[in-house]
């Protein structure tokens, strides 16, 4: 069990307050913010679970947490936690599965914009590899503002293994490339069970990563014609390609 | 003219000595950053320019330029302007202009997010109101990795105005809604002159914007597997609506 840490932001304590209340051990307010409307729902949810509330100035919120960015509200709570690898097994049952794999993101801010975006375009779980990927923290949750503690994120050891024994479950398995060496996402068929594969924004995915594809696919970029700076955020080029995926199962 | 501020950043920096090399005025460099090949090139660059180079500690550069995202570089160079207006006038000359509108765009990562998706995914320009609209700071350009000193953004007093100009030159304007009283991105057609507006996360499009819009488009979003949280970031959307946009212009 990981240690308990200090949660911050509106939307991801509202969520960890609905998901999972029995984690939550005291709560955190800014005095000069009691009125808010969104604070004071927190504040009657904390006090339904009976998690203790405290007030306490702003700058005593950004040293319990870290950052200035806490909106006047911080919980100290239990670590959110990776979900069970084997959630898998039942969700690759359903013949329309949308599975998104982060590979060697490491920064916070990534992803959980990623996590963020993955809700909104219907994926049932994030898998990313146990190694070289950022943990589940509460930056992570308040970049997610919220989505982190909805949708199932697996950390596998193995991420090569985990590939495999998806696609023998069925699941084509698309990876992203950077260059023009792969087929224009928008030729690609999402159609059935769908495992896309992001890598990181310098290096991209890892050869072997790339060796377990189906299929490679790139997000076409514009002409040069502001020289040759072309290139996308990770969670940007993300959320084109679920956006993809979602276009072709609602047309 | 803007007084002289300082930018950060290996892209940021590189971007502004390579368009404005005049602009610059000195170079505030980490010592034991000095073999890395990037600012190396930085540094080479700036020389050949005449601007005069200096060490500073690493805690230095963070307090010159307010941030510790520095990586080991910081220059002192007078800050980046708006375009002129009259830019438009050629731009929408092509009949397939692509323009970029941020209405309400307050918050400096966003801004400069939007400003790197717009350079990679073919905006011609980028226009945003006077008002209620984040200006081209260090921290725009950081995030930006340069885009921001390739695109010309253009800060306009009075956006109907503006937005009536443009459908005079044959511009088509499209607004983004928050809900589905719109049309599906994918249902529109974006062959000709465009122009896509793009709202703040919170409230989207001013009213006034609204109803200056040729046809409103909503981005789909998936079923609410994970209940009702359901919402993107806005260089996410953006992100989203400019592959849509390419993607017909490609297929």
């Amino acid at each position: 069990m990981a240690k308990p840490c200090y949660f911050y932001g509106i939307h991801a304590i509202d969520a960890l307050l609905q998901q999972r209340p029995l984690d939550a051990l005291s709560l955190f307010v800014q005095p000069a913010r009691d009125n808010d409307a969104q604070i004071a729902a927190i504040m009657d949810t904390a006090k339904a679970n009976g998690v203790s509330i405290q007030t306490a100035q702003k700058d005593k919120l950004t040293q319990l947490c870290g950052s200035p960015q806490h909106q006047g509200v911080v919980l100290h709570a239990r670590a959110l936690n990776f979900a069970d690898d084997s959630v898998l097994d039942e969700l690759i049952e359903n013949p329309r599965c949308l599975l998104l794999v982060l590979d060697q993101i490491t920064d916070a801010h990534n992803l959980g914009a990623c996590l963020r975006t993955a809700v909104a375009m219907g994926v049932d779980a994030v898998i990313c590899p146990k190694h070289h990927a950022a943990s589940l923290t509460p930056t992570v949750a308040k970049v997610a503002v919220g989505a982190a503690e909805l949708i199932p994120v697996l950390s596998v050891t193995n991420l090569a293994r985990t590939l495999g024994q998806i696609k023998q479950a069925g699941v084509f398995v698309f990876g992203t490339a950077l260059d023009e060496t792969a087929k224009p996402i928008f030729d690609a068929d999402f159609s059935g069970k769908v495992a896309l594969i992001m890598g990181s924004e310098g290096e991209g995915m890892r050869q072997l990563t790339t060796k377990n594809c189906d299929e490679l696919v790139y997000i076409p970029m514009s002409g040069n014609q502001f020289g040759n700076l072309q290139s996308l955020n990770v969670s940007v080029a993300t959320g084109m390609a679920l956006y993809e995926i979602n276009r072709q199962r609602q047309v």
